[in-house]
């Protein structure tokens, strides 16, 4: 073993450790601990950036574009916000011990689930020094301990960061070892960690969808991930036009760059004569470039010609594909073949075709008369979100605190057997 | 490509795409397709005792063990079984399309989440043919298409199985392909599937620790599985001898090699003179040998000594190892160490001992004053089980037709976009 992998194991034996007192820690206590993280970063911000400064130099010189420069750079602004997020995970219910459904079976064996943590959770992510205290949050107040290993660029924030809410564990009482960052910039302690299966419950990895699947390849523990999001949205005949256009703007250019932006257009060919040069004409004040089918080029001779390649795309870009479909059937049909499972919309006034997309279109978020945007944790209710999963098993969609947790059977007896 | 890795890729794809088309099949037509095999495999018991006698003659010649054979069998009595268990899975209620509380955001968002099948799974098993149509059952009740590899011992068997079920699909027009059955007994077929990560969203083994570990070790898909069942009891200081006698009694020999059956026996030091002679006698009067501590031989000098070796040890037989421990802490901290996280009782009369247990044990199920025994799907109200897990991730317990399932998210809007 090499002194890489020794060190890794290490911090893998130290979290699983953590993890067995963590599950146990009071609520109040977990809170108090989020509360005093929060304050302690406020506490620190002249440090905090100092040490960021440090890495937004040595990212200057190695020649990093300015959106990764912007999305590394830590201000009073975002250090408040991180603050915030601290005090709002502290303001969630804590899913940890929850009891459901407890029922009474024939032999009077009284039988419901508990919620626990997963146990040890371990997060690879990219420049975004935020994501260590987001992640670092969720996961305490879930009652996992958490390995972070976030990008090389940002060691000396990162670092900063964990030994801020390492101090506070301290002070509480708290197995500090229920946040641990890998201090080690080479690769190969990705992959030490990836190996640690004893040790480690899941990794979830955030970033790009190379890094991805690089950690599906070398993982031998489960991995929770999401590869990219190719969002439809599909106009129906039916369609309330102002609606459709605004769902449409909103889902294109409010965030073009994230997964939950739309990157296909499919408009019913009942509407599309009069519905495309209207939406065309809302996009293109917003910048997108269009291309589309032979059908939409008809109608819209200013669109670029869509080839095989655009249909599935994640442009993350001003860039639109438009596709005319016959009809909702062969809009589910497109969506099924191209779609990343991620989140679809249909734009309708038709009961029953709202329905049957509904029920029919198996992404991780489905909606109707709203943008794709809405798939996110915070806007779905959940809170806070760790990540989004567009793989089915254990969590499908945004995962919040109760995504972090599994639950066993607790059963009360009063000296029943088996016969 | 090699011409099985072609083959099982095509069954692959044909399930990929059956599970499309069957995650919209109606609860009314599931059920009639479940009523329908049941009857279908009465009307073909003479076909199916004549199959399984080909089975059962080269097992004989290969010389597998009379508990083999025993497993291998069918007779009219275990196919009755298999109708049963066929109507009884039809009885159960749909999970799909079940929508789990929908409600309101500030913005009118209606939110929600929808029960769909996983998609497509697969599983790999032993010997006992009446898994071909329990799988097949509550895949189909849960809208899933299924990939069954069963043992090549009973190929005959679960050919014909496959086929009576098959052609039950065919005749409701249901895709036939929701049901299929590997007919390659090559150990290549089983490396093949395990590849197929496009078409198969879960595996799920179902035998040996060994067969478990060979498909964790190769497989590109998620693996869902117990690999042993270390079930400890601990009779607390407080317990009631009478419950506490039938309890271990039960936990240990009313079946003993299954992976629920308990291995090892945690005494309080306070009762363990008053207690363990008279457990020893009920134990050794059903033919347990006892491996016990120091501690235990001092009180029972007639048990074998136990060795580091007997903690954690899956013994699958009529022999129990047995502890004697200080408190409910030494107790707990020897589950932590020894468990497989399957299934711990506690006997007591003590309310906050009973509570912390029930908290602080994290195996799949935790049981107060029951026999571990009852760490079953049937047992604790699933209606019916698929197999167990003792992992965290998806399911941990007992897995029934809910946890074959996952939810999308549904959303109700008017209109809405993201600001």
């Amino acid at each position: 073993m090499t002194d890489i992998a020794a060190q890794i194991a290490q911090i893998g034996r130290q979290a699983r450790q953590a993890s067995a007192l963590l599950s146990r820690v009071s609520t109040d206590l977990k809170n108090r601990a989020l509360g005093t993280m929060a304050e302690a970063l406020l506490a620190n911000q002249a440090l905090l950036i100092a040490e960021n400064s440090r890495d937004l130099d040595q990212a200057r010189r190695n020649g990093l574009s300015p959106a990764m420069l912007d999305r590394l750079t830590l201000t009073e602004a975002t250090i408040q916000g991180m603050a915030r997020g601290l005090a709002e995970v502290a303001a969630l219910p804590d899913p940890v011990g929850r009891v459901l459904g407890l029922s009474q079976r024939p032999n009077g064996l009284v039988v419901g689930r508990m919620r626990i943590p997963l146990g040890v959770i371990g997060i690879i992510y990219e420049s975004r020094p935020n994501v260590t205290v987001d992640a670092a949050a969720l996961c305490l107040k879930s009652g996992n301990a958490v390995i972070l290993r976030g990008g090389s660029e940002a060691i000396h924030s990162n670092r900063t960061l964990a030994a801020i809410l390492q101090q506070v564990l301290r002070e509480l009482a708290i197995p500090e070892q229920a946040i641990q960052l890998i201090p080690i910039t080479d690769r190969e302690a990705i992959h030490a960690l990836l190996q640690l299966e004893e040790f480690i419950d899941v990794i979830i990895p955030r970033g790009g969808e190379e890094l991805i699947r690089a950690v599906v390849r070398d993982s031998k523990i489960p991995v929770i991930k999401h590869y990219k999001g190719i969002c439809h949205t599909f106009v129906d005949e039916t369609a309330d036009f102002a609606k459709a256009v605004k769902i449409c703007l909103n889902a294109k250019t409010q965030r073009p760059g994230v997964c939950n932006a739309m990157e296909t257009l499919l408009v019913h060919e009942a509407v599309a004569p009069a519905f495309l040069p209207v939406v065309a004409e809302a996009l293109g004040k917003a910048g997108v470039v269009l291309r589309g089918c032979e059908r939409t080029r008809a109608i819209l001779p200013q669109a670029e010609a869509a080839t095989e390649e655009d249909w599935g795309r994640e442009y993350l870009a001003l860039i639109l594909a438009v596709r005319v479909v016959r009809d909702l059937d062969e809009a589910i049909a497109h969506i099924e073949r191209y779609s990343s499972l991620h989140t679809e919309a249909i734009v309708t006034e038709h009961y029953e075709r709202a329905q049957r997309f509904l029920r029919e279109v198996n992404s991780s978020a489905v909606l109707v008369n709203a943008s794709t945007r809405f798939n996110d944790g915070f806007e779905l209710g959940l809170g806070a979100e760790i990540g989004i999963s567009t793989t089915k098993l254990h969590a499908f969609g945004p995962m919040g605190l109760e995504e972090l947790t599994t639950t066993k059977f607790i059963i009360y007896g009063n000296g029943q057997v088996r016969t």
